[in-house]
């Protein structure tokens, strides 16, 4: 594959599910041809700590490849020898200070105030993220996608797509994912993590400065997520406890080695997160709820015309399978097609990120129209 | 049963785990009587957030009486019809201010400087939970116990005395626990926990005064420990998401309801709480390891010559059961006596408070002789 390049698209105004109005920039990438009909299109959606950046390389000296590199490519189950896949960076991106994201959040200058927005800026759903890749999508004249395919917060924009605009598409993939964010999840790792990024001294309501940053608040927010993404047996082999080296100290303050090992993990990945951009994130993921403004999650889900693929992952501590089959069984009630198919990883959640060779087949097999 | 009055146990000085040797009270409740030979003792051990109060009721118009009353009592598994049982309070109780425990932690004076420990408190384990009950129950003339049981951190100081004082005792009932804290929970529910306080403004090294405490730390702490002691369904029962309700508010502040009506729950809850008392319980937890001090863990569970049972729910987030099911297998391969028996309940980790029916029988007949 060729190397990458960031695209841009811009919106001057942007009226959001809030009720706020503003101008959106997004960077967005694109991977094999889209052809003349321009009926080949696959949108890719990013999840929660992810850029636009799913596939390929910037540079052949890149040490890593995109996300999903493992499904997008010549051959691959997202086959760019025969798709044209696209990817966006989503609004309030948590790697806003990646050089190689451009998202429009808090630490945005308001062009009308010539200020950062700060906390002024309106919180965003995923529903938005799914209308502004549609004015992206109608910008390149493409009619109607092939697929809307995403693990985990990727999964809910796919699933927006599928019910807010039904006809504009054929297949949707929900990794990972589900049709609301489950009560456990959005407390114990979203809403906790916002109160504790509020819950530092320099937080100041969003209006801190560069170097004077909430770094402990957001890093501890870091370790919540980081924590529920994976699963017991990988916490015990990458920070494996130590009883011979982790003597009790007096001192409350002595952190145990392989606590402190865990904690210098989560600093090396800090360098490019923004406190404000990550409250705003995990407010959004919270919020997913595909309801939200139909009278029931049947109603919702029953609007839906795409064909639907749910891949749960059997040790996923955030979305557990449950929450999957009871999609799909609520599609399959109300008339529409959806296939579950399971995976078995001990990664748990991040199984949709690092285990896509578990569900590359079944994937390349329903994007080419078959039923999984 | 009659009525239940606080016991006080003094120690005019103990030598812990860490090193530090200071005076120590505990609080302590008995039901049942100690027989002549004084043969017939059972000591329950008290989970994290709960305290000596583990049967019957002080006063006959209590709401609700001690938490495992489904299991102490005439006639009832561990039987006083039979049974002498005793539970302590803890070190560094957390629920320091309820005026019906009675322990040592930051929030005591010290004697050598008239001031309060705070943080100068040295760290305890649950190793030195079970010598300083060793101590008491030496002080009644008990030689040995029929058992000692408790579920979570009561399990672990369980395992403690099974492995330290193998010869003080026949049976050890260790339910919903293990013998390590499981690195995930170690990281996700404990660490994070003494982060959130430590975190808050107030915290100030412990010194806060009172009026003056860190609450918001301590707030998000009690979250963090609530939303992993039940399960997914738990919460979407007790905290329902509700799409109407829940419409998007331009603000990042605004919480969703279901977010707000799990904080009041949380609110409630946090009167007798300390936050100084809680860092320190939740190191003790995840510094529980007990092969801290041997080659091995198959070295320390070999030490044991109890016969011991193992109780895990299948839906616990904080001990899976594959924990539980280790230590049986490691304990009968180095010649030990135990069995397993594993509880189906939705209420994840909490089931072994809640739920105690579901294992009353089979810790009935093991307290009886029986292997299960």
């Amino acid at each position: 594959m060729d190397t990458v390049k960031k695209q841009v698209f811009s919106l001057d105004s942007y009226r959001m599910e809030c009720g706020e109005t503003i101008p959106i920039t997004v960077g967005f990438e694109t991977y094999g041809e889209l052809n003349e009909k321009k009926n080949n299109a696959v949108l890719v959606c990013h999840f929660f700590s992810a850029t636009s950046h799913a596939a390929g390389k910037y540079s052949h000296d890149d040490a890593d490849p995109g996300w999903w590199d493992a499904l997008i490519g010549p051959g691959k189950a997202i086959d760019t020898d025969r798709y044209f896949v696209l990817c966006t960076d989503n609004l309030c991106n948590i790697q806003a200070k990646n050089p190689n994201v451009v998202t429009t959040g808090p630490r945005t200058v308001n062009p009308q105030t010539g200020e950062r927005y700060g906390t002024s800026f309106p919180a965003f759903t995923y529903r938005d993220m799914a209308g502004i890749q549609r004015e992206l999508i109608r910008s390149l004249g493409i009619e109607k996608l092939l697929a809307v395919a995403g693990p985990s917060a990727g999964g809910m924009q796919a699933l927006n797509w599928a019910v807010h605009y039904p006809d504009m598409m054929d297949a949707c993939v929900v990794v990972i994912s589900g049709a609301q964010t489950p009560v456990l999840t959005s407390l114990a790792y979203l809403q906790a993590a916002i109160d504790a990024i509020i819950l530092d001294p320099k937080w100041k309501d969003g209006t801190y400065d560069e170097g004077e940053e909430p770094e402990a608040g957001l890093h501890l927010a870091l370790q919540l997520m980081n924590l529920a993404a994976y699963q017991y047996g990988w916490y015990e082999s990458s920070f494996p406890r130590d009883a011979k080296r982790d003597v009790i100290s007096p001192s409350y303050q002595k952190n145990p080695e392989f606590a402190e090992a865990f904690k210098e993990a989560v600093s090396k990945r800090m360098q490019p997160y923004d406190a404000s951009h990550y409250v705003y994130t995990a407010r959004a993921v919270m919020m997913h709820d595909i309801a939200r403004g139909f009278d029931s999650l049947e109603e919702a889900l029953g609007r839906i015309q795409a064909r639907v693929l749910m891949i749960p992952c059997v040790s996923d501590l955030l979305f557990p399978p449950q929450y999957s089959k009871q999609a799909v069984d609520i599609i399959n009630r109300k008339g529409g097609r959806a296939s579950y198919y399971e995976i078995d990883s001990p990664n748990g959640h991040m199984a949709g990120v690092v285990d896509a060779h578990l569900f590359a087949e079944p994937l390349a097999s329903f994007l080419r129209g078959k039923d999984i």
